[in-house]
């Protein structure tokens, strides 16, 4: 990926004030991750593809990175929305530029407006790399695009009701409000696209890329709750990790099923701890304490393997090949794995 | 484009908060404007397309839609960037937003959140538009989305050199800066790319495609003076409609070349009045005595006329046909008028 970011720069930013703003970009999305998206998109790739198929490996590699770079551009915007300070271990792109411009009047506001910009830049350079690729048929890689752009506005309303959501009492949105808007926000782009998109490169049917997206949509809702689950365990071994979501009043599933599971009391004392626009460490602290007493915890990790097993369900289709359905029980262990790994949704 | 943003409304959003968020980008977008970006495009389209090309009409008004959705993307993400009340004579979308928000705790931050993302999400349905063209091949469609691309890319590096030239001091920006930087931002995406694209559909040369640029970079400086000349004037008249630049501390080809032109004293004077990070109404008012006293306006006129004489020199070239080049001619008239009669770079 850094290679192909280095050899997409553009000429006139050689000699200009952006020339380090780029580097900047480059720096911030090849710091480590799991790569889940291009991870998933090759290895889907690999199950559906007939044999001898023609598509080269620099131009599966290219919409590999496509999929990373558009995850870059959406942690970019998602970091200044959420006034976030780390990202994979290392301050936020906007923070990183900030601290470039100490000289200037309004540093956090420049570092701000430079991110976002640079956030619209890797979009277009994303789909630049996905739209290279000489060995792919052009009316493929246009079906790609449009799926991949179908999924990025579903990303975008996730989002806007994610902020929504922020703003909300707890008692007035459902679960089923919540779980949509994960589905929209992060699991289509992370787990469905990236598959669906391989087996339509592979050329598999309409039927089988139906059936695929049952097979990605409980597996990439299964991966969210996870990683919920992980930021609230870290959190109940150590204080030092609040999860961000606690910090910005987040709506996740964990505080709407302790919520249903309290009783009257508990539930306005949850209420209230997560009313206040920058909570207190005492009501951040009473917020842990009901989650943990109400068993949500368990109550999700239920969920979760229910989950698992409706996409393992699907994946057993007789649509695929026995090959096929092999490969798709070994994708969905790995979706499950990744999100152990994870310390944020990454 | 109402009709097609309409159609396009993703059937999710139905139920949801979302829907009315969907409608706010509608309005924004199809709010009047001088819609130059299709507008360009078709004209020029019909200028060098062949006798009997099948493209259809409505994918031909679907790329032109795609420009302008395009455009109002970029405006609302500059208008978050800048700070704007106004556009196109309403609150800017962040302002509606804000302003639907009263009891939310922080409601000029959730309202510029959800603008950034309805800008993704439009910068989104435009390349979903692009790409849904069915009478176009599908080679040619891949190429005119990666020209687009690379447009935007310049777009986004020219935004974010105007974000750092907004916070240096005048005597450190040459004006071959400024000017790169008034092409990358503006020109390309606006006057190059709809000519080029129209052509590189109609099938013309890679010769003539790269001609037509020759003719589009000087129109499209020549437009962005003209607006800079448009706006100051206005000031001149009414002190009620202070340029939104001279309030942002932008660095304009005007304010530089007034610099320029300007005695060692009133330099320090310019300087000083452009330093602010929010300059008073001395300061604005001083500025713009200094501006008209150091000539500015009409070295600028000069300027645009020999832009624009270089544009039309470009457009004799024999590499086009007289109808093409008598198209041209009519275009670069075009241009200018259209920067006479916008209010604000639109």
């Amino acid at each position: 990926m850094a290679e192909y970011l280095v050899a997409s720069r553009p000429g006139y930013l050689r000699q200009t004030i952006n020339a380090q703003l780029y580097e900047d970009a480059v720096e911030f999305v090849c710091r480590p991750g799991k790569r889940l998206r291009p991870v998933l998109f090759l290895l889907a790739h690999r199950i559906f593809r007939p044999p001898g198929q023609a598509v080269e490996e620099r131009d599966l590699l290219a919409i590999a990175t496509s999929l990373e770079l558009l995850h870059g551009f959406i942690l970019i915007h998602d970091d200044i929305i959420d006034r976030s300070e780390l990202r994979r271990g290392r301050p936020t792109l906007h923070r990183v530029l900030e601290s470039r411009l100490p000289t200037y009047a309004d540093p956090a506001r420049i570092g701000k407006n430079l991110s976002l910009v640079l956030g619209d830049i890797l979009f277009a350079l994303a789909q630049q790399c996905l739209l290279d690729t000489p060995s792919v048929p052009p009316a493929t890689s246009l079906r790609l695009g449009r799926m991949l752009l179908t999924c990025l506005m579903e990303t975008g309303f996730g989002e806007t009701a994610d902020i929504f959501y922020g703003t909300r009492d707890v008692a007035k949105i459902g679960l089923a409000e919540i779980e949509q808007m994960y589905l929209l926000k992060t699991t289509r782009y992370t787990i469905e696209c990236p598959l669906a998109m391989a087996a339509a490169l592979a050329g598999a049917s309409d039927e089988a890329i139906a059936q695929i997206e049952k097979v990605a949509r409980p597996a990439g809702l299964a991966f969210q709750v996870q990683n919920d689950l992980q930021e609230f365990e870290r959190f109940e071994i150590s204080d030092a990790e609040v999860p961000a979501d606690f910090l910005e009043g987040k709506k996740t599933l964990l505080i709407h099923t302790a919520f249903e599971l309290l009783g009257e009391t508990d539930r306005a004392l949850l209420q209230l701890c997560l009313s206040g626009a920058s909570p207190s460490d005492a009501s951040v602290s009473m917020a842990k304490e009901l989650v943990t007493r109400s068993g949500a915890v368990a109550c999700l990790r239920r969920r979760m393997q229910d989950l698992l097993e409706e996409a393992a369900a699907a994946a057993s289709s007789e649509v695929f090949t026995a090959g096929q359905q092999a490969g798709l029980q070994a994708l969905i262990c790995l979706v499950r794995d990744a999100a152990n790994r994870s310390s944020r949704p990454a």
